[in-house]
């Protein structure tokens, strides 16, 4: 069992942790966050998002804050884009690196984009060929890989099939999530282990919330299987959406903690990083959702 | 990689979980609890603790506890014992099971017992004999197997040599604990791998707290190195003395979902257990420390 070298963390807290808090975060504490993170190390920054101000109001001001945050040679801030449309206003701006998304459920799909996987997979055929024109590179997420809040288990040939499409289609990267926080490292494992035989292993991440408390052990189980790429957000940022009160977004600090302890790189000063994730739990109104930070400021 | 097709979950929280609790929970209340955990399934139930009530004022019913708790067959109730008084307290009421306790740590045996460990060893024969001559198991506790508060590192040399001695000795189980729950998965693997070097992986327990988030993933890797025994305490009891506000033991209904997601067998009823885990957390007056608690409630 070989564990990869370095590990490339993608923190996602100023996008997928914000976009499920409630409590209102001013452009510029934003703007803050994402410099904060950026002095820690981290390399990829996913920044905001630029779906539509009517689904996700906590990210209304995504092109204030894109604009706004100093942009460090050698880390990436891609964002979230949902269409041409999110694509077009994240260009004005200057954006580099997007990312799209789509669910290896059909119910998911149904449900929240109302489109068929090979409909939504098809939508996202101009926003590819754009980017390609403008020389941005494009991430793809799969989410509800592990399991759907809608039609429960999600059989892992529909992982595969939606992941080698959004290669296919130009991905440099494709995200696996586990969206609702389900997954074990037994099923974990072997659905990388089946993308990876679709998909080359360097092109994948993984993406875990820690709804029940398995995100770390997952990503233990994927890193054994060779992935070197895993999405967190600081501070456990975010919530289930589908689970009232629990767990969001897998802590990065205890990411980085379980990383550095295994010998593995990731470029990332852990204190750096446990301070921002308090002084954003800080701004939550609430305890950081990082046991790591927690245990850090107690000792 | 095999992992056990069982697991025996050794369930700590009316011991090592409430020793550590401020708020004073009533003795009918131990006892339902205890009774609670005996109808999900558990195998074993550590129950209460005998040692001295100045140490630990929480658990100076013990007597009263064990006495009220209804036995089931087939379910070990072990109690903690840190001497002959101890156990001579225990044998009065017609305790069965009993746990010595020691550190692989110099530092944190002399400034916990003021002992060191060679001394802290040569204080369990007289408990050993009585307790092999009134047919009562005995389990041993080893601690700080990870890391110390006093003295950081902990050789693997020194745990491997408290374990064998205990086990020498006559206990017919080994707990060995990360006290302060600062491992990772992959010392975790080689501490364990080291100490089944000298005693059978059969005979071996593993013992994880949360502090630092680790302890799921250092049970998966404790599971892939062969150990089928893990102690965890339901809705996550504890808290730890050496990082105030920080997560205590690992809580059971987030090992038990990961052992089942796995496809490991506990013979428990995990609704049952996460049920118990928020009634607990209700006497404790505050939400449960298990994520799956959290969610199972929220769905």
């Amino acid at each position: 069992m070989t564990l990869p070298a370095h590990v490339r963390i993608v923190e996602v807290g100023p996008r997928d942790g914000l976009q499920n808090e409630k409590t209102h975060i001013a452009t510029a504490d934003k703007i803050s966050l994402v410099d904060r993170l950026s002095a820690t190390g981290l390399r990829s920054i996913e920044a905001t998002s630029f779906v539509s101000p009517k689904w996700v109001p906590q990210l209304a001001d995504a092109a204030e804050v894109y604009a706004g945050i100093a942009k460090r040679p050698g880390v990436a801030y891609p964002v979230l884009v949902p269409n041409e449309q999110g694509l077009d206003r994240a260009l004005a701006v200057g954006v580099r690196e997007v990312a799209v998304f789509t669910a290896a459920s059909e119910a998911f799909n149904r449900k929240n984009i109302n489109a068929s996987i090979d409909e939504s997979l098809a939508r996202f055929a101009p926003v590819m060929s754009r980017a390609r024109a403008e020389g941005v590179k494009v991430r793809g997420y799969v989410s509800t890989v592990l399991g759907c809040p809608y039609q429960g288990e999600v059989p892992v040939a529909d992982v595969v099939r939606v992941a080698a499409a959004l290669h296919d289609m130009g991905c440099y990267e494709i995200s696996l999530g586990d969206t609702i926080g389900v997954g074990t490292p037994g099923k974990a494992r072997a659905m990388l282990r089946a993308v990876a035989g679709q998909v080359p292993m360097p092109a994948l991440a993984v993406h875990f919330h820690d709804t029940y408390g398995q995100a770390l052990s997952n990503i233990l189980a994927c890193l054994e299987e060779g992935v070197s790429v895993v999405d967190s957000a600081v501070s456990g940022a975010g919530g289930c959406p589908y689970a009232r009160g629990a767990s969001g977004n897998v802590a990065s600090e205890d990411v980085v903690y379980m990383l550095h302890g295994l010998g593995i790189d990731t470029g990332i000063d852990l204190g750096a990083l446990a301070d921002t994730g308090r002084w954003l739990a800080g701004l939550l109104g609430r305890e950081t959702g990082s046991k790591v930070g927690k245990a850090l400021s107690a000792t």
